[in-house]
């Protein structure tokens, strides 16, 4: 599909050349003129409704202009950005950490998550839900600096790989949602991680993977404890959760964080829905996408029986809110970059 | 001053023609290039510490080199950015709405603060301190959503009038520090403003007048409660501070919504110290800026023995710590735009 714009916007060029009228700068305006900005999205309604809302909200003079200061996108990492199964990545992170760290931690074997998680139980760890993974995260990542923590995070993404692709995790992005992003950008928008995920995990690699820098991340937390060490500043990542950037939490982490209403946000579970009713609830032209699992062949297929990524609410009230279900099967040309 | 750098390359570039070199090139690079960047700022000591980090830390292949991405710099706001004194202008803003909000609160007479505040005493107020001004402003500000109180404080903002200048608020900026804005935006750093005053009041005027974007505000906050109203989001700011930005703080706001270690820090009191030591502790090329208030003619003189940016530990210390003070008397050519 690449090609075709150009090539079409050369005919006509060329048949108005033939018609006596100067070519030239409709050439050049062709060469100029990006080519479709969306060559993973298959022709639909999907990729209608995302070139739709764009030309909309860009188009000056219009009735559905919004500035660019005001064009605020907000994409959930996990399942809408890359691969959130068998279990977030994150959590294969954690465990391979707490076995490390298992010998020094022998009251660990007492929590039926922590042994899990211990035992690289991906089962029993997802049996604990977003809450046992919190307090997985704390133990198993506290008693350092952030910038400590951004490092260690870092190394094991350089080394670990997914068992099923045997590739590394940052390559198990969603091309089509890579497309979207820089489509986004190219449009004037500012972008943002709005991840249940730890924050510092997730700007560990959102610069180089997603070119999204740290401060347009926003995301769990663990509390941070200033002091000082030989007469320098230190922040010490304490042992437990503060804030919990899911479900109701994302429509916080927002104000707290951008200051301002999306007005579009991509989701693909329950935990992204008040997020996306945040965002298409404000006035004016919105947008809300869900990224629907359902290509088991290409990647995975789950919806309502599934603890890591759990969508129902969302998909069943997305009809009567025009959000949008991108089907991953019909929609995506591609899946990985 | 702005206007001799050009004048000298355009003479040298017609030297040049006369001896037979091609003049249009240079010529052309003469227009190019930008005037003094900082023209408000009077030659000496901080202004040549200015301009050697951003030509350090922008000079490709040099030793102290920084890619774009990690040229962070952060600004405090009140005393740094615009004027703090006889009192903060967002507890002006307070004392205005708890004027408006008295009679409905019989309760707050018993409170010396509270009082202050609604008889207009600044003293009263300023006697209360930090914690008094946090209480303050969490009883005259809460029970909106960040939108409703965004647009509170900008109306109030446009209409309010600083009395001893006449002004508004918004034009009491100083000068040279709108210029080191400007400067580092094009030498390719990303700045912030880290405020100890109300992230959303300082959010509803630093786009327009700073060209800072709320996301790029790190300031303290209130509790954010998430609920619904008529089935929709709605976030309710509630009348507790539950992050103050100040002292110790500051770093703790940095890494956890800025999520890297700036290069370069601007404060004017001590509630800046330990942001001006996470600053300049990293290694590499650093810059830490104190700007001290020494001008009481053109503006105020203050520093040891004033409640409001009380400056005295980082004063004391900037020798060692290899931070500049900026004698706003010396320094600055002018101080409001």
């Amino acid at each position: 599909m690449t090609g075709n714009r150009p090539f079409a916007l050369t005919r006509r060029a060329l048949s108005l050349s033939a018609l006596g009228l100067a070519a030239a700068p409709l050439l050049a305006r062709a060469q100029a003129q990006p080519a479709d900005p969306l060559p993973s999205w298959r022709d639909g309604p999907r990729k209608q409704a995302l070139r739709d809302f764009v030309g909309a909200v860009t188009r000056e003079g219009g009735p559905d202009f919004v500035p660019p200061e005001s064009r605020i996108a907000t994409f959930d990492n996990d399942g809408t950005l890359w691969v959130e199964q068998p279990v977030y990545t994150q959590v294969l992170f954690i465990m391979d950490r707490m076995k490390a760290l298992a010998a020094q931690h022998p009251d660990w074997t007492h929590d039926p998550v922590f042994r899990a998680a211990v035992a690289g139980d991906l089962r029993g760890v997802a049996a604990g839900g977003v809450h046992g993974i919190m307090r997985l995260a704390g133990a198993a990542q506290a008693g350092n600096t952030p910038e400590e923590f951004g490092s260690v995070a870092a190394d094991w993404l350089a080394t670990a790989r997914d068992s099923r692709w045997q590739r590394p995790y940052t390559q198990l992005v969603y091309q089509p949602m890579l497309e979207v992003l820089a489509f986004l950008k190219a449009s004037g928008f500012t972008c943002f991680i709005v991840t249940g995920g730890g924050v510092e995990f997730v700007r560990a690699f959102s610069q180089a993977t997603y070119g999204i820098p740290p401060w347009r991340v926003v995301g769990s937390t663990f509390a941070l404890k200033p002091g000082e060490r030989d007469g320098r500043v230190v922040l010490t990542r304490e042992p437990s959760v503060d804030f919990v950037d899911d479900g109701p939490g994302k429509p916080v982490g927002i104000a707290r964080q951008i200051g301002q209403r999306p007005i579009a946000a991509f989701g693909n579970s329950d935990g992204d829905f008040q997020m996306l009713q945040y965002a298409t609830e404000g006035s004016g032209k919105r947008l809300g996408m869900i990224v629907h699992h359902d290509d088991a062949e290409r990647e995975y297929a789950y919806d309502r029986e599934s603890q890591i990524g759990h969508l129902a609410r969302a998909m069943d009230e997305a009809p009567r809110r025009g959000w949008q279900l991108i089907s991953m099967k019909q929609d995506w040309a591609r899946i990985f970059p």
